[in-house]
């Protein structure tokens, strides 16, 4: 592990008889210590909070919406702002999604668009009652409506690469093609391969964007003018709820890798986890799929928060997450507490002096009261997802960082049990408190 | 001006030639330099901004209301977080607003259901076709209809006195019956009589809730358990346009607290100036008024935050201002410059990367450029809210504060005709920006 690296991962200390382990990965806006939660400022905005208080929950990286960008302000209009962490005034790493999950489940419309009841079914092409579908995967890539105009786009790997060239994050993840658990066996076959496919053009255009931008190696801020920091691309692994896909897919991308590495151009400098992932087969899915990826290359699990879910992953090698769900949850009044969830719009809170959870020392636990904190939800007063986002922020964070520590201190099993002992005592939701 | 005076106002220096002042009020949550503009927090929170970032834009003092808090979510509740200040964590002094202005506006439907075309008019009873009149106002006090749920209610100067001592604010407003410019001569004769009636009621009460609280002359951190800091009750002017009616209301509410002054009791601390002013009269009455008001008591000019307004308001003799324009506008983009007013969700500042105004220090203007906001602004993201009320803010107490260092300074005409011919340049909207 070197002071110097700006790009990379280094493992810190492996949890025995596992696949997990703590570690760092390097960026030209600073080091992330991993595990570690990184919350998603989908809009180049982490909704209702400054950076100065994303920064206090403890957050070392925030992640953005290729997707979401493109579509406003527009990635021109980042790039001219000096890439995504300047606009947005972050001071630290950053990471882009590709567009992948969202061309297809925001353009699909996805939960909406989709049949509801799909339990046990099988077919690629599941549409609910008078619905139509609004995105159309092809070889070459993705034609989709936007879901605030329903204009038509237009996504490949190589526009999803120009993208986020533009948006300059320093980690980028490759477009991908996002199954459904009820796609056919056959169809997710054919999309794994192709996801590979696209995974190559990916590589090929992250090469020639890194050239013809003048991207080079180095700390962010001690670059010549004209000069941008060097932008890592992740590969996306896919292949559902399938062993022999996972592995292939996740094989596939590591020798894809070493072939451009071995031509001397970039690789993947980590991998990132999509598709939809059931619950009870999470950690064995991550398990899969890390057997098979380098040991020296971080790992994102994408779009998860659960605690049981992180711990499940984590044991399994995954290194970052990212959900919306924290911030979401926060805007209606959902918080974290180390017994569980509670809903601070409940009437039981109206004169509830206490804070949201003695033991958590979030800004918004230090500082209110649950009663406060009901009455700015119950008058819908902005400040109230402010506070709350704070502390489910604070709270995600932290856990993640309390695991990372929990590895070093070779007490990981120790202090998973510990945790979701008694934030599952009541199904996960806090009562009685 | 002692430093341990923790109730009353001290003037530090006069405007040559007029009745201004720069000033102290002194309260239990620390002193007021005066003129000073007042943040207003109806719901017990500067909408989208945590007490932090208020203090960052250099507010020293916070306004509430007791109509809003007495609806939502009840005076008790407030008074059992430890008042308003503790409830909202905002570790400085506090105001709160009578009740007056609101149950007459809001429950009687102001600018809804009083009819809008009303120039030159003089009713006393204007209501729009087709709408009801939803507030009375008897001898004893008012009675009117909840704007969130149309509820019934009574405020009388009790009822408010006994809200505002639950709440606990360290400066407290008598209840007063607000009239319009389009009610007649006579009724404004009467409404000033009833006016004055109410302030001695209000006195009355704030005496009796004083005594039956336990609240003493102290700093708030230094009182012993269960007492609670002293209240100051400022008397509300009234009279609209009427030099002869202001007068006589001021002279009254003067005359009223010598005499339960003069029995050893609590008179008024302070005055606020209220009631319908329009923009060409406004220094002219808060002059009429300001002659009669002993020079030792603070004056608060209620809802007033235009510049030229504020400058002639000083001028006269106003100490302190509070209004919800700053921090209103701010949720719909509109930003204070240097050279006037601009809207940021006007499609020019798309790729505009300047900062808001490059000679206004405030956090958002420091941080981030015009082409950021417009972008949460059409996105509809609430940072845009906390960003530009941020800035608003720190615009206007900075006005205010500049305003003070004037009067020491012995410019404040200078200032004033320098701010004043920049801002309104353009009629007070920033061209070409």
């Amino acid at each position: 592990m070197s002071e110097s690296k700006t790009v990379g991962f280094d493992v810190v200390k492996q949890i025995e008889g596992a696949r997990g382990r703590a570690g760092v990965i390097h960026t030209p806006h600073g080091d992330i210590a991993t595990p570690a939660f990184t919350p998603v400022a989908t809009k180049a905005t982490v909704k209702t909070l400054t950076p100065e208080q994303i920064r206090d929950t403890g957050a070392q990286a925030i992640l953005s919406n290729a997707y979401h960008l493109y579509l406003q302000p527009g990635e021109d209009i980042v790039d001219e702002a000096g890439g995504v962490a300047a606009f947005e005034n972050w001071r630290g790493p950053t990471y882009t999604d590709s567009g992948g999950f969202q061309v297809l489940s925001l353009g699909a419309g996805f939960k909406k668009t989709l049949a509801m009841d799909v339990s046990g079914l099988q077919k690629d092409d599941i549409v609910a009652d008078g619905k139509e579908r609004n995105a159309f995967v092809d070889e070459d890539g993705v034609t989709f409506r936007s879901h605030i105009d329903g204009s038509e786009h237009r996504f490949t790997p190589e526009v999803s690469m120009r993208i986020q060239h533009a948006l300059g994050a320093d980690i980028l993840m490759a477009f991908d093609e996002l199954t459904t658990l009820m796609n056919t066996r056959a169809y997710q076959e054919s999309s794994v391969e192709r996801t590979h496919r696209w995974a190559r053009r990916c590589l090929q255009a992250h090469n020639e964007l890194t050239d013809a931008r003048g991207q080079v190696d180095g700390h962010a801020d001690s670059l010549a003018d004209g000069q941008l920091p060097l932008q890592q691309l992740f590969g996306v692994v896919q292949g559902a709820q399938y062993e022999d896909l996972r592995r292939k897919a996740a094989r596939g991308l590591v020798e894809l890798s070493r072939e451009f590495e071995d031509a001397g151009k970039l690789g993947f400098h980590g991998f990132g986890i999509g598709g939809a992932i059931e619950k009870h087969n999470l950690g064995l899915i991550c398990g899969w799929v890390n057997d098979e990826l380098p040991d020296d290359r971080a790992r994102h699990l994408l779009g998860i928060s659960e605690p049981d879910d992180i711990f499940a992953a984590v044991e399994a090698g995954a290194d970052t997450f990212d959900c919306v769900a924290p911030t979401r949850l926060a805007r209606r009044g959902g918080v974290y507490t180390l017994d569980g969830r509670m809903t601070l719009t409940n009437a039981r809170f109206k004169r509830d002096f206490r804070p949201v959870d003695a033991e958590v020392d979030s800004y918004t636990s230090l500082n209110y009261s649950r009663a406060y904190l009901h009455h700015l939800l119950k008058a819908k007063e902005y400040l109230a997802g402010t506070l709350c986002t704070i502390h489910n922020l604070y709270f995600m964070v932290h856990l993640v960082d309390n695991i990372r520590a929990a590895i070093l201190e070779d007490r990981f099993y120790e202090y998973r049990d510990e945790f979701l002992g008694r934030y599952y005592a009541n199904g996960g939701r806090a009562v009685g408190n």
